[in-house]
């Protein structure tokens, strides 16, 4: 109305005034009255505003949805901020653990199984750099989101063109003022009465990014709390089971990748929506965007308010990372060994069958508890060309966590950069989460 | 506590007294406070339930699931058979309203355009019996639907067994008791801590299912809406649109196919849980469970309501039905001369590619506002063996509902059945919705 | 067109025998090239059809879909009733593995981290109880499926009432007909051009729900191949890894798993197409069910011919089973002391606040390597009433399987009684996968 | 092989040559054999590719990932490229449809009932804008787009730094290497075996984004196909149907809209897979990749090619709108009697009552098939302050097409901005499809 009214449309300043002095009173139980009869939510809540104020001089020129639109388009906006700022204060946090965690040395897995050694401080950065990039996704969208202004009911804006006479820079004016006002750099042109839905899928789908590194870590927490490496910590009168008094289980990991698994269930109504507009806008999609939105945004603030606990407190056990390393160095030195064995000379495929064999060998006699002198055997073997002593070296040589280092500063380095360009994200605490 | 005490554990009685007599003085808010503490909610409620009462006789021989997998089933079987009674009480409306309309004929349509005459009884009968066999497979669900019992934490009553000093039979009739107290004929023998969450997403499904045959029917009676041919019916007060007073569109059905999309999400949410548990239980879809099942049977529920009131406002606009027919009518015989043709001796191929020579012309002179004689020109038409004054016959003949009829009656007597049986659904009345 | 004959349709036996002869003579690439031309592909095969026989007595008084959706039908059901056989087979072989494996015991998991004994049998019988619970929906629905039949553009079968002369009697006698050629009980009364898609959703749901207890078995058997308890076996000349010659990896289970996300796309597919009908249909859905139905029933077959090969090669490693029961048995045997401290008068609460505290301080000694005896750490403590002796009698009793021995025997029973119906199971044999 | 050599690494030139002249001989069938014994695909096809070359140089330093993720990132980004410049073609198709339709006006719908007059070359602008949109969306992902790289098993680099002795900087540089010869201008650094699968989900998405607004266009035609105002075209020799000669449905639009429904499948195959990441990569996702993403390519593409024929041939039934104009103009004309009444003192409510009152009598009359003199009825209503005249003259105001000509305009310069930074676009031709 303020914007209208400076713009030349005959609203008076009183009305304004009239309005403004009401917005207290609005009775939520009135409009729901209102409703049952009018079967319209805005023309309820229209009627029961102007009603207070006693006038009508609201929502001149305008469709319901030049109103709800915005607003909502505002709301989504000002939610992915949030979200932007607590996975930048998450990514400050994995940067901290990272480099506190960077010289443990423990024998990383891939299909699950033991692979090669690697530093637990990567734990932070292999995940935190998925979240890294989602962030970096996330803040462009937040920067290309249009805004779909004020177009009435099927894009034209016949009734503003009206209200201002025609005049076509008026009412450019107005939408100019209105995205001002909502704090958006970018407007749409030729939208119908609501904005495209696929801007809703890609909300929902950057948002579904943004949890899927934390949710791949909180998966492997979870995986580390089973086999002793790692836990989340466990607060004094805390209980792990009503049943089991021992158990300590990474629940707050298991309530971060339930929350990312309704989150998919959110992606899907969101394409759902995504192209299936009729005409110039059937607006079918109402309800579902009434559950839709409110749901998505609790859900992954939820997840990244128990991800910053669950960092906080993250607890890994070195001694434990240790006695596997001992277990499982001979075994997962193969690579080294294979690449030791070509470098000097052996066939690829003979070393790789070679190695592999005593390597199961050793795995079954272990399983068993059987002895198996791995050094020894594959010293015998032909088909590999190194002594005992040199094997035993390479061996030794596998327990470094090789390039982690480098990698690991290169991560704490992105993270110093952005949080440097984003610094309300420090304001973030971590939390108390049930 | 009583069935274990009745089966000869040492629980006082006045134990289940001090219990009883506490019920009514739980707070929430307490509950909450423990919970911050001991991050286990169920551990949190025996907390309280055991302070106030005095004493700790409670959960004996159980983990927390013992509790709450059983009493979630329970509810969930009750939401079902609340939808089904919802769902037969439709079908029962549906019935009449197809009885209402079976006279009255219009332009039936596939791919959405005019296709041949059918009856306006049967939008009741063809997506009222989609419904049916929802609601058949719904009931056999319900009917099925295991209860997981009293298992312990990994399944093999460990600590039941010991309450009862090892004897199989005492854990069994316990397991009977509780079954027999919830409602449940079936039970499930060698689950985990959990029962199987296929079972969830079975129930998703079976619920999405359900109402695949309404979201169909309200999305033609959106189509219709834009044809003229039906309308929602319009109340005393109701607004179609803040801007353009002469708005009327289906906006209850446009709800329907909403509430529908959110039960999409809700069917990938469960399909998520499903084939996901690690071990004898990983509990991990714990807050999925929290948001999924409350909301999918909120959101099912008020699309049932919400076709109850559709079913029971729809208006068929006969007048304008009739229109169509007799401006589509020449047209939409094709397949009758189609038929007639072939039966005439003509070659299928030929007689199809005259009648359509001549049908896209009549279409192509009516689009531009010029005249066609379509049955002057289809007899002149050597590919066809039929004479003007057949061919004004088959024409005629095309504008009958033909075998609608029977289809209706067979869907009434189907539906008398199941309401028969399910009398029950007598009870449940058209609301009021917003 | 011979059951049209023999319901004295003017259709000669030569058309009948003119039509048979050519089968093997239909060019795929001419009907492609007709199909350009057409824009319609069941009109580009009956032509390519009739050019060969040299005649047009095909395909009379009817629609494409009354072709395609009868046909497509058969096919669903065919397909589920390779899936229902092969499930039963796997089950077949589940149930010897539970009787193989029942007498082994190893700590069970509940939240991933270890929980209490079990035994070994049961990951059959808890995951194959799953899968026999999905076999028995599969059934019902390959019982309950009902065919479309033959119905015309929009259903009130105008066409074959004028075939044959407006007598219903035949018409349903055609039906009948059709349905006993392609095998179904049950037809269809009210449908519109196309049979309602919530069955086609049924259908996907159910072969999601058939791979759900595969899918959390193979989950389950990569997370043993972790910790070194199971493995997929390693047949001779398989390589694990190309860089670490030591991987034995559970790669037949992640593609189980890998198939089963598959499915879940499919499942979203279907969810699309039910509850989107236009009319009397729209058969919009065309496209997306040629991809979704080879490609569904191609994936659920892969994921059970894996699963056959897995549960027969499986090997459960009894050692390490073993080595870890001694390592963790103290402090698993938390419930068991529980449970008998309860029972000789301890307060429940205190009881497990007890239990707890020492079972921590045992499992984080033993994680830095330090020993704590925990047995008189118990013993000493106040809140406990059991001696030391009865303690190390819990603790030993803690490592029994419980009632696994019945609830394995249960599924034994249930499975053999599935496989007597059902004998053709036996005749599905282990296959070789890649 | 050449990198490695370049940068110090023991490979003879004769070994690339070697592998170089044998790259035609490869036997797929052989690698099949291969596979079966070796379970692993990528050791079988360098087994193969070794055997035909005499010699073992290939694949040193790597992982098997280190081969495929970086060849299937290549391919990915090749293929979103292709479809990035098939949008665009689609866009300058629009553009020239947007411009060829600017001046024809017809009765836009909201909600799927009469709304306004608006332009029918926005129907391109509108969705066209949306697809812009996407185009920009995806132009961003495909530069952000980071190479994995070579990492080696874990992701920590130890095979390649060894073949290297150490030296960091000849990693880097052959990593530098890859990239640019595979194109990308970006790597990831700190990844374990495999990409962060949100990167394939954001892939996905992105595609799914794309066909977002094509879809909606492609609904919105079958919904004016329908209604009679627009078509697809119907080529020499088409057949609408098999058994009604006279249909002419928007058959390729259904097959936009169907192949989009599949795309909503891959796009929860893809969220399957993000988010679930054991430790250095579980890999588990490779089946899913497997089919996901020809799948993913090949339904988008189609539907892209289906979109430049749709485009192409539409067309736009003036006389048709004109008549629906002419029916529906002074019901439709109700805002703008809303606005001017308000514009002449009339409260807006009381307006909005009065307006709608008559309009809906108006259209039962019509319906009905009787006539009511809507201008004589708001003229004589008093809470109407506008003559008849001035009513006349705001309806035939309200035929207009208001702003849509600058909208037009906007949307046709954003295109072309768009083509002359992508010239090749132009080289796209609307293809043949069946």
């Amino acid at each position: 109305m303020e914007a209208q009214r400076e713009l030349g449309a005959p609203i008076p300043q009183d009305a304004v005034s009239a309005y403004r002095s009401v917005i207290d009173e609005i009775d939520l139980s009135s409009i729901k009255r209102r409703e049952l009869r009018t079967r319209h939510d805005v023309a309820a809540r229209l009627e029961e505003f102007c009603s207070l104020a006693g006038c009508e001089f609201v929502h001149w020129g305008l469709t319901s949805r030049d109103l709800t639109e915005n607003v909502e388009q505002a709301q989504i906006r000002d939610s992915l901020k949030l979200l932007f700022l607590k996975a930048v204060a998450a990514l400050r946090l994995m940067a901290q653990r990272a480099q506190d965690f960077a010289t443990i040395t423990y024998v990383g897995r891939t299909h699950n199984v033991p692979a090669q050694a690697t530093s637990a401080g990567r734990l932070f950065s292999v995940f935190g750099e998925e979240l890294l990039w989602a962030v970096e996704c996330l803040g462009k969208l937040i920067d290309d989101y249009p805004l779909r202004g004020l177009k009435g009911p099927v894009g034209v804006q016949r009734e503003l063109l009206s209200l201002f006479d025609g005049d076509e820079s008026r009412v450019e004016a107005l939408e100019d003022s209105i995205a001002e006002f909502l704090g958006f750099s970018r407007r749409m042109s030729a939208v119908g009465q609501v904005y495209p839905r696929s801007l809703d899928f890609a909300v929902a789908a950057a948002v579904f990014g943004l949890l899927s590194g934390p949710a791949s870590f909180a998966t492997t927490l979870r995986l580390m709390s089973g086999t002793g490496l790692a836990g989340e910590g466990f607060a004094e009168g805390q209980v792990g089971s009503s049943a089991m008094p021992h158990k300590m289980n990474a629940r707050s990991s298991e309530r971060i990748c339930a929350l990312v698994e309704v989150l998919r269930g959110h992606v899907v109504m969101a394409a759902g929506l995504a192209g299936r507009q009729w005409y110039e806008g059937d607006v079918s999609c109402s309800s579902t965007r009434r559950v839709l939105f409110p749901d998505l945004f609790l859900a992954s603030d939820g997840a990244l308010e128990t991800l910053l606990v669950v960092v906080d407190e993250m607890q890994f056990f070195e001694q434990a990372a240790l006695e596997e390393m001992n277990r499982q160095l001979a075994t997962i030195a193969s690579s080294a060994l294979l690449s030791a064995s070509v470098s000097s000379g052996a066939a690829r495929s003979a070393a790789h069958a070679a190695v592999q064999t005593h390597s199961l060998a050793a795995a079954a006699a272990a399983r068993n508890g059987e002895s198996y002198d791995l050094i020894q055997k594959l010293a015998a073997d032909d088909a590999l060309p190194l002594e005992a002593e040199a094997i035993r070296g390479v061996i030794e040589q596998a327990a470094s966590g090789s390039q982690a280092d480098s990698q690991i500063l290169g991560f704490v380095r992105s993270v110093e950069y952005l949080v440097d360009k984003n610094p309300e994200a420090c304001e973030i605490k971590v939390g108390a989460i049930p």
